[in-house]
């Protein structure tokens, strides 16, 4: 086990391999006088919003971390999945970026978003510009001596998951106006937005590592999996989650109204008085702290929470479940059991 | 010479694979119940907004004709590059889907823009997911027999074209907020964000088209001038086109107050009494028909209109002078010529 955060141990897998993965995401946005790259460096923390570095490292990197462990899992060197993580890590910069926009936020991080401070025409600009890095990247195994039709196997495989996540977007923004989504819309939603990059980066680490083909796709079922326990865990903090680990406000997604699992949960579940509270609470433009507070009381009555955390469970016993016909080592094995122990109960 | 459109003879070129290339930008766009999909085939004139296929065939299509006319140049099979044309008119609709939304333009093609339908947010998706598609398309090259390599090199060019861009998108929406843009800025960004675009579509046709690589740098440096050429005229046409033929009013980037070669070009080159009122006019949120009347009358006074269409026409014969050192059939050299004398004077 690592560095004790917020009173839990960070898996050992979480920080093996984050000093190159910052040092080839920093070597993908250079520095220059150009403001795309400037706002770039700005989203990825590398300086402040003058240009001023910040030794301020990248966060969990948990996407790319996913990418160089299959190839190393599959006991291939993961140094030469490197240009594949950061793009991996840029297609997950650009979403965010982009997010930020459709969704109004003004902190990322503890940090002004990039549209908040340059205005949305430049925020749209410095996410575009971001997802063309990441095919850069990706372009950057050629020089590390990778096939090129591997390459482009991992240019497909990553198109594919960006388009779904896309999708998921398109979405997920769709939801926000209706009130009666049921889980599995919220499924069908967060596979694409969430689990399809997740997905990718165990696919593309595993594809550069192997030609196994019963290992890679042993590897993204598991990815698919982990994924949803991933945000269904992240929806549970959005609720219930600790401010000062999650950086976030408490219940900030029942004000924000996100529709997250424990809600979409709740509103498909209730019935009679309950159901007209809630759905009345949702109609309205904004949530103030007292309707917070019924909508907080209601989950709990329903017993949201629990639902949320068994379904966690679930996609992480499933995601295990995927690797067990494969011959791992036990070191890979064992990583994977604390990866998916972290995540069961994560508090940031 | 094909059909003759507002008076003029369009030359055959572009008529010479449109069939084409309107099937495989359809199929790149299949149709699907997602609403990512609807908006993007609603964008490239496939459906109106409630889905119902439109018989209305797609633009000019100058990007990819000049894409799969360079392979033919190069005495390949053209049909080998569709994909690839397929792609760059993808990036090509990805860049105008974002620049509606960044410019808040509400028509395009006499039709509402995406986001003026839908909202800005599902517009940014709108146009990402149409940048995905384009990698797509470009990956599609496989199925005809492009080997892998050649593949990742037009990956690269089409990265590196997307990127230059964007830089020139974030550099001209900087310009709107200047006064002190010299003609040399104006040059930088229109290179960038009209011109490389237009370099990629000669340099992927080529490079797909032969391994000459005096060929597919002689058509780069050929399409780099086109483009600009191309940019210039439409400036013109933005100031002093025919409503009735370009579908947009008479002074209509007057009013926009956008930073033109023929305006730049005035702000430059005035002095005294005449910069000021033009500076002044500049400053204003808006432009009225009394500003945009001045505008126009300091532009005829300074000579604007025909100093941009010297540029237009130093472009153009430079274009042509890339090619001069290369073995072309006559029908190519031809064909470039007559696409050349279109460029020079056309009133859409």
């Amino acid at each position: 086990m690592g560095a004790v955060e917020g009173g839990q141990a960070m898996p050992e897998m979480l920080d093996r391999y984050r000093p190159e993965i910052e040092r080839v995401l920093r070597q993908a946005t250079p520095s220059g006088d150009g403001f795309l790259y400037k706002m770039m460096r700005y989203h990825l923390g590398f300086e402040d919003e003058n240009g001023v570095p910040q030794p301020r490292g990248i966060g969990k990197a948990l996407r790319p971390t996913l990418c160089l462990f299959a190839c190393e899992a599959a006991e291939s060197d993961w140094k030469l999945a490197l240009p594949a993580a950061a793009a991996i890590e840029l297609v997950h910069n650009f979403s965010l970026i982009h997010d930020d926009i459709q969704d109004k936020d003004i902190y990322r991080r503890h940090r002004p978003t990039v549209w908040y401070l340059w205005g949305y025409p430049q925020g749209i600009n410095a996410g575009d510009g971001m997802r063309e890095l990441a095919n850069r990247a990706l372009i950057g195994l050629r020089e590390g001596g990778v096939k090129p039709d591997k390459i482009l196997a991992a240019f497909r495989a990553l198109t594919d998951c960006s388009l779904e996540m896309i999708e998921g977007q398109t979405l997920d923004l769709n939801f926000e106006r209706r009130l009666d989504i049921t889980v599995g819309d919220y499924l069908q939603m967060v596979s694409w937005k969430t689990g399809a990059l997740i997905e990718c980066s165990f696919h593309i680490g595993a594809l550069l590592g192997t030609d196994d083909q019963k290992f890679i796709s042993a590897f993204r079922r598991c990815g698919r999996a982990l994924g949803l326990a991933f945000q269904f865990r992240d929806d549970i903090l959005g609720i219930w989650g600790d401010e000062s680990a999650t950086g976030k406000s408490a219940a900030n997604d029942i004000r924000r109204k996100k529709k997250s699992l424990p809600v979409v949960y709740a509103l498909e579940r209730s019935a009679g008085g309950i159901k007209s509270q809630l759905t009345g609470h949702y109609s309205h433009e904004q949530l103030d702290e007292a309707g917070a507070a019924t909508v907080l009381s209601i989950l709990d009555e329903l017993g949201a929470k629990a639902y949320a955390q068994r379904m966690v469970e679930e996609k992480c016993s499933l995601a295990l479940s995927h690797l067990e016909g494969l011959k791992l080592s036990d070191w890979a094995r064992g990583e994977m059991e604390k990866l998916v122990a972290f995540h069961l109960n994560r508090e940031r």
